[in-house]
């Protein structure tokens, strides 16, 4: 499932890509400058999108790097404009990319560093889901809910994706 | 990961129990009637409060009960009062309770209905990763969001909850 974990987040990534396209061209058509999401918060003492946005593809790179016993690239958390948030989605996803089900082999047994808590570990199972997988989503969630707060035209179907369905 | 996707549901569900707790300290305590909560939307075509309490628990029983073949309670939803979201939570909580590792043999080669697509279903394994999880945890994520945007002081250990750290 650690695999599954990261193709997951990619997907989602992928969703999350989508929906930042989305807003650029809801400002595009309404006439203002799309960089002005990146300073919109939910309450004022939540971080703004831009915030949520790297916090997210921190979390998924780190996840997929801590698991694996790679090293995560490092990004300067410097955007200023959406199209750069929507390129820091891409790159993100472009490293899970590289990622394979063998890169996983084992790693129940391994201990993942936490940067916030130094000297710390936590297993590999909890981890992943107790820490990573929430984590994720919750940002992900902000950074719709934002948007969607910013009149972009956003539904369940754009966090989700396409599901796989088959007969009953 | 069925089992234990089943037990951190649980966990999460506590984490919100006690962040609905905490508004409805806050609401006693600035002298406003809690209830008002419940009607609260992050923007005009989102679902309320009371909603999104009742989305995700939803989710939690049909995801244990989908997953393990048994059928879950149904709820009538019906809630006007922030006291009795609490106990929808504890009553979900407690039916999650009830299942053991064992329920969840053989689950990866389940199909599990969606009611939204009738005689369409998911693979288990598409089931808990593509839609459950991430549904899950949209909800409560707008929960909680909601009720920041609302005053009550949250911060993300509330969400995440008490994480098992080992040493290094």
């Amino acid at each position: 499932m650690y695999f599954e974990t990261i193709q997951q987040f990619q997907k989602v990534l992928g969703n999350l890509e989508a929906i930042l396209v989305k807003a650029k061209h809801h400002a595009d058509r309404r006439g203002f400058d799309a960089n002005n999401f990146l300073g919109m918060r939910l309450t004022p003492d939540m971080f703004p999108l831009v915030r949520q946005i790297q916090i997210a593809t921190d979390t998924a790179k780190a996840t997929a790097a801590g698991l694996a016993g790679k090293e995560a690239p490092l990004y300067e958390d410097n955007e200023t404009t959406l199209t750069q948030l929507i390129e820091r989605v891409r790159s993100t996803r472009a490293f899970l990319q590289g990622f394979k089900a063998n890169d996983f082999a084992g790693v129940e047994a391994r201990k993942v560093k936490v940067p916030s808590t130094p000297g710390k570990a936590m297993r590999a199972p909890d981890y992943v889901m107790q820490r990573a997988v929430p984590n994720f989503y919750f940002h992900v969630t902000t950074a719709y809910a934002l948007l969607r707060q910013g009149g972009v035209d956003l539904g369940k179907k754009d966090f989700l994706g396409d599901l796989p369905m088959i007969d009953l």
